[in-house]
This record gives structure tokens, sequence and C-alpha cells, in this order.
């Protein structure tokens, strides 16, 4: 495939954005992206959007944006795949630059969450599950995590607090993120004391909603003069069953294994070579299980890996290195631009406090559904 | 690009699928397609759909139907673009086998609407228009094309009666097509006292909705072994203004011209070498405005075109030759793929009755929201 660099980034802080709608939200990404990359027009636009309709009663995002941003008579559509929307939209970019019949592509994750009342947004959010299968029967997105998580702690033995690490992690580094939801440290006692939400899932096991946008163009790697690039070395998609029920092992994440595997392919790297993983801790059981199926722990040892501290800056494997989506936050359609963003950021060397030292090579997962769609991206800097 | 070629079709039949849901008849149209081209597998999955969040309380549709069909671990995603979603998935799915890292590809657009009360059809459907300066005025859908048509009326002199030819020549082509939901001839004097909807847009004006799949399967032309093979000798999208009040001139389809005249460059082609075009005839006005951006009538002389019959089979531009939007129904986000089916239909020479004459180039045009996304395809025989 034609190799792609990053030509530039743009992001919104995370937050209950009342003020602001979902047209100047995504605008504020895409501006923000388009300046950094020193370019006012693209060839195409993808966007990366899950609940627009449900929550803001707005389809054919590709085109909204598009009349909003300005890109006039430009092609422009969007992508769904849940809550891995974002990476979904980045790699049908990739793959339209790739095919030669555009030259550019501006790609803008984006999601207004908080314009409805909570309960109408954890009905919208299950629409990522099996709707005859597993909504059916009463059941939300956070219930079928909690599942998984109770299976996983019976059949390892681990214990609830042993999962504190991925979220105290995810807040430190957050603290340093000016566009995260929360800043705010916790602590295990925290951890343990907080809410409960669907037992064994607390509040500090969760992500926080949120309205925010992140954005990037690209463009043919060969078009981009300056010596040091960004560029994308692997992009991988795969999917699982969407029911959790009618998997193998509802405990390993097949579609994170095949994707990343494809990517480290792609890449020509092994996971040693990865220096940070920017993975989808949605609720913290699915940050040990990314890190399980991409080879970074062994089956049931993703929790272990937290524990000894290995997935703080500096350790073995950095994750969630500008919050996560537990802290950064985790407007769902957006999460996946908002990491590929982060990893550009870390290569970049911008990251300050939570700079990952030499950082060459990026990882970046995404997953839509509890597991079901899950994509795979590795940046690399070149010289 | 590379060049792309059509491997296999299938399609459902057009209803109130009462017995059938989303899953099964998404399947039945994809099976078929694999069974159409001879094989098992794809290596990627790219759904078509506008409502099933909204209608079905089902997103990701992408892994929704690898599941199902049995593409395990395959890539998949859902493309929306409104009314243009086929037409949009079948592009994404080109311009990811056209970039090489996917080496064939199952197209399916699909769409379940009859599930739901009609008003909540009727508002699923306003997501397609402009929610914070159309719909929040309280117009719906069909509201904005019935002002259009009256305006288009009012500048060109035509009566509403002028009309007709355009639905009586998509349900005269519709009785032979028994994929389609209407098969009933209609006349001048059964238009003319067909109940209103929003005037001066009547039921016969109007394409009915329903519960409906198509699906194609795609790979390099290189890759075909036969000797006659349909290849993709175009495609290209483009964006308007999603509100109509913007448009400098609300009765000429600006993305209809420029995906057209992209369409025909990349084909190297005049509109005088297209054998047939598949239209996107959702409000007769629609016919009429698509003929005329497309280089087949001057402003505002397409309707001239339907009273002089030039559309009908043997005419100067046979359009909808299968029933169109209006008789063989209008699935939302299926509709692109079934005017690309159709199309190929038409070139394999599959049509009998409605057979347009030695067709060697058939085009469609799959438009999403009242002219704002509109992709245009041109599809060739080669011996």
């Amino acid at each position: 495939m034609r190799k792609i660099a990053i030509l530039g980034i743009g992001q919104t802080k995370i937050d209950e954005h009342w003020d602001k709608s979902l047209r100047e939200i995504g605008g504020d990404a895409a501006f923000a992206a388009l300046q950094d990359a020193g370019v006012e027009k693209v060839d195409a636009l993808f966007v990366g959007n899950m609940l627009s309709s449900m929550v803001s009663g707005q389809n054919q995002l590709g085109t909204f944006f598009a009349d909003w941003i300005g890109l006039w008579k430009r092609e422009a559509v969007k992508i769904e795949a849940a809550c891995g929307s974002g990476a979904a939209a980045f790699r049908s970019a990739l793959m339209a630059v790739a095919s030669g019949d555009v030259e550019s592509a501006l790609v803008l994750g984006v999601e207004k969450m908080t314009d409805k009342a909570g309960r109408d947004v954890t009905a919208a959010l299950a629409t990522a599950a099996d709707a005859d299968y597993e909504v059916e029967q009463g059941i939300s997105f956070v219930g079928i995590n909690a599942l998984v998580m109770r299976r996983y702690m019976y059949e390892f033995g681990w214990k609830h607090e042993d999962f504190a690490q991925f979220s105290i992690n995810s807040h430190a580094n957050a603290m340093h993120n000016p566009y995260a939801r929360l800043h705010e440290k916790i602590t295990v006692e925290k951890f343990e004391k907080s809410s409960m939400v669907a037992t064994p899932i607390n509040l500090l096991d969760a992500s926080p909603v949120g309205d925010g946008a992140a954005a990037m163009v690209i463009v043919p790697a060969e078009k981009v003069q300056r010596k040091q690039k960004i560029v994308v070395a692997a992009s991988a998609s795969a999917t699982d069953s969407i029911a959790v029920h009618s998997r193998k092992d509802p405990m390993f994440l097949q579609a994170a294994y095949q994707s990343a595997k494809r990517a480290y392919e792609m890449a020509g790297v092994t996971q040693n070579q990865i220096d940070f993983f920017e993975l989808h801790d949605a609720f913290s059981i699915m940050a040990a299980l990314s890190l399980e199926a991409c080879g970074f722990a062994e089956r049931g040892q993703g929790v272990k890996l937290a524990l000894e501290n290995q997935i703080g800056i500096g350790g073995k494997i950095p994750v969630c290195t500008r919050g996560g989506l537990k802290a950064r936050g985790h407007p769902v359609g957006a999460t996946g631009m908002y990491q590929l963003v982060e990893v550009v950021q870390q290569l970049r060397g911008e990251c300050g406090k939570t700079q990952v030292h030499d950082a060459k090579i990026g990882m970046a997962q995404n997953i839509g559904g509890s597991g079901a769609t899950i994509l795979t991206h590795i940046l690399k800097k070149e010289n």
C-alpha cells in the first residue's frame, strides 16, 4: 500500500460542551488540523461518528461537515463502527489516498453525547451490542463488560483492586493533557470506594462520556517535503461476533489479536519494538484484554503488567499516555481519532511530562462494541 | 485507479418484510451475491445503511453482517450518507480494493424500514436534512422536496401533470422486475388523482419506503478470467450544502453536475454515450433535476424529456429501467446498491422486456439528502 503521512492534527478539549453544537465541536478540531497541516483544502473528508442520528437528529455527517468547514463540492462520507468509528474512518481515508483517487484527506472523529439525558445515551450506546440477542434481554453495554470482567476475575484469580493501576495510570497521565476531560489524580482507596455501576465495574473502572472531536490531515508520504515525517507503518482491522456469548472464549479479544498480528507484519516489527500503546480502556478489563491479545502479556496476566507498573511512562509498555479513554474521556465516535492524534503528539515529542523518551514507533487500538470491531494502527517517525 | 470488476450481484424483493429481520434481509442479498460470484469469502465487507440505529436499535452493521454471513475475523465497516449510503459504500469498497490492501470485497446496501410506525420513519428520514436549520423549523424531508418542486414549476412554467411520465415510466418498467415493490401500471389520470402528501408532491410523485437489500462482490479486473466482464469505468462523489436554502440555485443539483462531470472524464465518455441511466427518482422533481445536471436536458427542460417519452426503453436516455425508486422501491440505504445491481443486469442482458438494446455503458446516480451528497458511477461491459 502507498505510504501515507500525517500532515496535521487537531483536537478539542473533551467536556460537556452545552454551549457548542455538534457542528462547532467538529469544526474546531477540523480547522485546527487544517491549520496545523498548513493547508486550506483537501480532496475528501471522512467522518467517524456513532450517535449523531440518535442524539442530535443529524445524519449524513460527511457532507454536514464538508459544508460547515468550507470543503465545498468535495466528496465526504461518514463511517460508523460503534466506538471504533474514529479509527475506521481513518482506515477508510488511508485506503482512499492509497488508491490514488484522492490525494489528500481530512479525517474527523466527532461525538456530541451530552445533549440527551443519561438514560437516552445509555440506550443509544447499546446499539453497539447485538439488538436481537443481547439488548433484547435488557442488558446495557456496561453490563456486558461487567460479565466479562467478573468471569476474568474468577478464572484468573484477580481481585477488583488489582485493576486499580490501569485507572490510576490514565488519571495521572491526563493531568498533563489540556484536552482531557478529567484532571484528577486517584488512588487505590478512591478506586475501591467509587460508586458501583454494574458489579464489578464501578465508576473508576469506566470511561466518562463527553463531547469532543479530533482530526488529522493525511497525504501520500512522498508529497511531504520536511525531513522528519510521521508515517503510517500499518493499518489493520478485524472483527469478531457482535454478541459476546457467541465467542469461543469471551475473555480473549480475537479481533485485537488478528488486527495486531497483521499490523506487526505490515510494519515489520514485533510488540517489543512498540514504544507506547494508546489502548482502548473503555473499562479497565478492556485494557487488560488488549494487552494480552496484542502480545504484551500472557493470558490472564494483563493485570499483572499494571500492578507492576509496567504501563507507566518509562515502563515496559507505556499505555494511555495522554489519559486514555478513562481520563482523557470517551466521546465514542471520536475516540479512535484522539488516540491517533496522541500517537502523533508523542512521536513529535510534544507531550511534556508524559513524553515517552525517544518515541519512534507508536500503536493505537480502537474497539467497536465489546470487542466486535477492532482496528490497530502503527505510526512511525521517519527522519 | 486500479480497474475493478463486478464478480457477482444479489438482491431481495423490496417489500414490507414483517417476517424477516434486518439480519435475514441483508444476509439474503449477500449470500445471493457470493453465490453469483462463485466465491465463499471476501477480504472485506462494506455495508451501506442509514436507519438501523433508529429503526432496529442496531449499529455497527459492518461487523453485524460479517458475523451473520460467516466472514469471521474479516474486516467490516458501515458507511452512511443518508439515501446515498449504498453508492457511498460501493465507492469506499472500490477505493479499498484499488489501494491493494484488500483483494476482494462484498458491498451490501440494506434497509429495514417497516418495523416502526410511519411517523417514526418520517422523523428518522428527516435526519438526512439539516437538523439545526431545516428540521428545527418543523419541515419534513418530503416538504423540502415539495418546496423545490413548486419553485421549479413556477420558474419554468410546468404543470403538475407534466411530471406524470416519470412515474408512469418507472411503474411500467417495474412490471417486469420481480424484485420491485410495486407492480401496478399507472396513467396520467391516476397520477393526478393520487392523494396529496406535501403539495405539490402527491403519492405518485413519491417513492415508497420498503425493506430490502442489494449486494455485489468486487475484485480487481485482472483477476477475472472470463472474457466478458463488467467493470467500473468511473466513480465520483461530490457534495453540496445540507440545507437547500444555502444553495445559490436550489433547482440545480450542483453535486450531481460535479460528480457526473468527473465520472464522464474518468470514463472518457460524454453523456451521449451513456446507454441508460439509473437515476434517483425519490420524487419526480429529482428525476428532472438529475437529467438536467448530468447534461441530458437543458435547465428546466428535464420534464420535457419525459413528456416526449425519451426516457423509456428505446428512448434517447432510458431511465429507471427496473422501476427506479418510484416503483422498484426506496429502502433508503440500500437504494444505491439496487441501482448498481440493475446496471449490471442491463449490461449482462438479463432484463427481458425492459432490456436496453445492446447496452454497453450504464450510469447510476445515488443522492443523499435533498441533493447534498451525490455519487455517480459508470459501469461498462468489456469483451
